[in-house]
């Protein structure tokens, strides 16, 4: 099914470029790594606190937040492991693009910051994926490919309140959004980082 | 242990009163024991993100956050379960006033948080307990005793950074906090809260 959503909903592929980055200086990929984790973790906590009457969305960003906590204990042992410190988070020119385009009205603000959420879980799961499939120890490979799998969820459940949310809105903004996701990722640099 | 550690830090006992009204009103102690989890998570992750380099305190905090999304999911089911709704999040006074404590410089800041944050530990323990207690509902009183232990590691886990981090000051400024903490105790009103 995520595949499936992500042909719909990226309309560009990441650059081979990236991934020859990413496996060159993986370590730092590594360490963006955690910082993603940590902060998809504290965005599930914030939109249960946001909207906490959207029936089932506090119960579903509860158990979100606890999967994003458990990969982030994930991540930060395998640093640990390779004699790494997490240091301070660099911030994500991406994720912050997408977060401008989000509209303030309550209404607008919560269907834009779903269609948002599911974007950058779409674009991790894509990311992850290439990871799961070049990078050399086979170990990393399966915990990347575990991972992937579980962004494709999270990908697939912010879509679906969404859909329940704004079902006659949905597909324009995402159509407009996808949009620009697809040109954040052309046109910023290309970092060895989850994006 | 943590009987010990509560006798040590917490200078005054949560009054009769405080439960009579707890059992009274438990719709609204659920409620803010809701958004007591989803704090105390974001807490953790904010821990984390503001101090990334004191070794292990990372790895700590994402385990932390873990769990209290954790007890979150939990409390979020029996509120379904009850018919009830999540609402906002009406602030903590007690918190806030504890808060305010916290020295700005980098170092102090560090102690402080960590001193701030195993005071509220061990409070929440203690009334959790008192839940466990006193509920009239076997179930729920087995549910808040399991929580109750929790908590008590969470303080544990909070002092032991603290000794660690500034083994010269911790015990002069922790008796100072815990004098606060007892007065905001004593002081504030009574609210059918966690705090």
């Amino acid at each position: 099914m995520l595949a499936a959503l992500a042909q719909v909903t990226l309309l560009c592929p990441t650059s081979p470029e990236w991934i020859r980055q990413a496996l060159e200086r993986f370590d730092e990929v590594l360490i963006d790594h955690a910082h993603c984790e940590k902060k998809a973790a504290a965005h599930a906590l914030s939109m249960l606190a946001a909207f906490p009457d959207v029936p089932g969305l506090a119960r579903a960003m509860a158990r979100l937040a606890r999967e994003e906590a458990t990969h982030l204990t994930q991540v930060l042992a395998i640093l640990e492991k390779r004699g790494l410190t997490l240091g301070r988070d660099r911030g994500d020119p991406y994720a912050q693009g997408l977060q401008a385009q989000v509209r303030q009205p309550q209404r607008e603000r919560l269907l834009d910051r779903l269609l948002v959420s599911a974007l950058i879980e779409l674009r991790s799961e894509e990311r992850l994926r290439l990871l799961s499939v070049n990078l050399p120890d086979p170990e990393l490979r399966d915990f990347y490919a575990r991972l992937a799998d579980s962004e494709d969820g999270h990908g697939a459940l912010f879509l679906r309140y969404a859909r329940k949310y704004a079902p006659q809105e949905v597909d324009a903004r995402l159509a407009m959004l996808a949009r620009v996701e697809a040109g954040l990722i052309e046109s910023l640099p290309i970092r060895a980082g989850i994006h």
